[in-house]
């Protein structure tokens, strides 16, 4: 997949990561390009998230990324590393380092070894071209697959890059993207439009639940192609968006099964997502999905323990095409049920009332090998 | 283990379970008795929860609790089936159905045998003795050893039964505690002293973040060794509430090592509940406690993403006796802090800041083994 116009970027292997894996990538705008912003809310964010949230509303000519270690709660030697990383690109530019966003993703509270970061940009910066491939693979930590996507805007287009794998949770996950576009938009309207983009597509995934520190997503305009409708560019954007989170729960760590929870009916669509997301992230549903076990009572009690006023006569529960529950009864059998989970895909859709309030929250199984990789501490 | 006087109990099969596997038990009182319960706050609390709830204030004869099925979501005819329970009993003993309280545990969403629950009242009634074993044994579920604990109260004693397993969370869990004294003490001090000793015991346990539809815990006071001090009740309560609950952690399913975490410096002891809580909760770092990973950078971000507002210079995490982090920066050696880790029972602390709020939270870690017990779906 190439970038738009006036958009490049470059991935190669600086020694974070052991055995040559593809660690850190680069993106260059030709010229001082608007760029938005989303960012993890976790108080504990990581220092190039303090960085790339401090340089909002001044133009930017690169980013550079690491993979294999988060620099978070790495202090001031962590902020010390985010300066050198954003000079040395800076350096190679010509422009100044608050010229330059940097993000992060790997363990978290680990030393960044930023000269081997610094001494591998000239390298990055010569890899350089239209495609995405390089960088992609650069972002990846337990990610098994690049994650790209790519939509018409009018005459402009947009293209993303993400990686995901565990921690993915509300507010994001420890994920990140990168979406490049040549429409010519402001700086005001690009974060508009991401921030709406993010909240029904990012913000929407949960797979277990944990917030990460280091979550960002980054949008950049090259204004090559000139400009174009607001809506036009929303639109593009929701649906990179919602592609690359698709990705992102797909390839989960250790997910062997998609979970798709829609809840409608409740009195907003806070509501709606806030019961959603319980449900999302009930370990006991999850494992149950992993097991293709149809165990809906956790479902109920997942709803329940959020909405402490719903009424079990209002609630209707589908597994797949199966009503497995309503108005306060047993409905299909465990038979039926069962077969209905067996799918790489499963909908759960939750009816709770006659509210006008819906949402949907894309998850995924928990499987043994989750907990296998996750106490291993690889991640 | 023997009740108090005053209070006998009795444990069968009624063939609920497969394999004349105990599932049924009784506790009688001698004459009406002041009883108190604390319940699942669920809105989909189950028949039994919602039966017995309505019978506060009112002084009972007896309780009837199955195993191997939960009766909720089960409709009206799992109201029918709490009533015939409860007439069951009440026509062995004299009294009315509204002396007798109802209890289940099992799987949500299938309708009850009652029949074979009624048939085995009176096999049930016959077992009835002063030890507390049979019925211990006939309210397990997942559990893999009886849960029993005693205290003194003065010139009285207090004995308890539970059972735990999985979906243990705040406001309880699928967890059922039975305990009996013989002290006398009225209705409403009763409650007070329940709610008070639930609320640091039971209400401070977290192994999946999963609220069950079905927690109870009930105690009744038998009176016959007349009355005591309220403060000497209470204390005597604590400590076996206390018990029950590390015996439960101890015991939760797949689990191979319990946490113990304690937050301090908090706003309040609200805050301080709700930070440890949210790291019990992490399946993130449960997994890293499971391989003795110290991997301390994910109780920082489940920390952060629920106290917003924390300062990462204001917190200091420990883990067992070594301090991981300090001041926003890094400080133990992960080997060291690894060795800290491979423990029966492993302590973390987290000072949050100077204030003056407190908590501590029971948990445990997630093997691969609890996936695969709940995909199986059989608790």
């Amino acid at each position: 997949m190439k970038w738009p116009a006036g958009i490049h970027s470059g991935g190669t292997a600086c020694g974070i990561k052991q055995g040559g894996v593809f660690d850190l990538g680069l993106i260059v705008v030709d010229g001082p390009a608007a760029w938005a912003g989303t960012f993890t809310r976790n108080a504990a964010a990581a220092a190039p998230v303090r960085w790339s949230r401090s340089l909002r509303g001044r133009d930017v000519r690169a980013l550079v990324v690491n993979s294999g270690n988060a620099n978070a709660c790495t202090g001031e030697a962590g902020e010390r590393a985010v300066q050198r990383s954003a000079e040395a690109v800076a350096g190679e530019l010509g422009c100044s380092a608050e010229d330059v966003l940097v993000a992060s993703t790997g363990p978290i509270g680990v030393p960044l070894p930023v000269t081997k970061l610094v001494d591998a940009v000239p390298k990055t910066m010569a890899s350089l071209s239209d495609d995405v491939e390089g960088f992609a693979q650069a972002i990846l930590t337990t990610d098994t697959r690049l994650k790209t996507a790519s939509a018409r805007a009018g005459r402009a287009t947009m293209v993303g890059v993400a990686k995901g794998a565990a921690m993915c949770a509300p507010n994001m996950a420890t994920m990140l993207a990168f979406i490049g576009t040549d429409a010519e938009l402001d700086g005001g309207a690009l974060q508009t439009s991401l921030g709406r983009a993010v909240e029904t597509s990012f913000n929407r995934i949960s797979i277990d639940g944990c917030e990460s520190t280091n979550d960002s997503v980054f949008l950049f305009a090259s204004a090559t192609a000139g400009s174009i409708d607001d809506e036009i560019a929303l639109r593009a954007l929701d649906e990179v968006c919602s592609d690359l989170a698709h990705q992102i729960v797909t390839d989960a760590e250790g997910a062997t099964r998609a979970l798709r929870i829609s809840v409608t009916g409740a009195g907003n669509g806070e509501e709606a997502a806030a019961l959603a997301r319980a449900v999302a992230d009930s370990v006991l549903w999850r494992a149950a999905v992993h097991g293709a076990d149809p165990n809906w009572g956790r479902i109920v009690a997942a709803l329940g323990a959020v909405g402490r006023d719903l009424d079990l006569q209002d609630i209707d529960l589908s597994i797949g095409p199966e009503l497995v529950f309503s108005k306060g009864e047993p409905v299909a059998s465990s038979e039926a049920a069962a077969k209905a989970m067996d799918v790489d895909e499963l909908d759960v859709a939750c009816v709770v009332g006659s509210g006008r309030g819906r949402a949907q929250i894309l998850s995924a199984d928990i499987s043994p090998a989750y907990v296998v990789l996750n106490a291993e501490g690889s991640s």
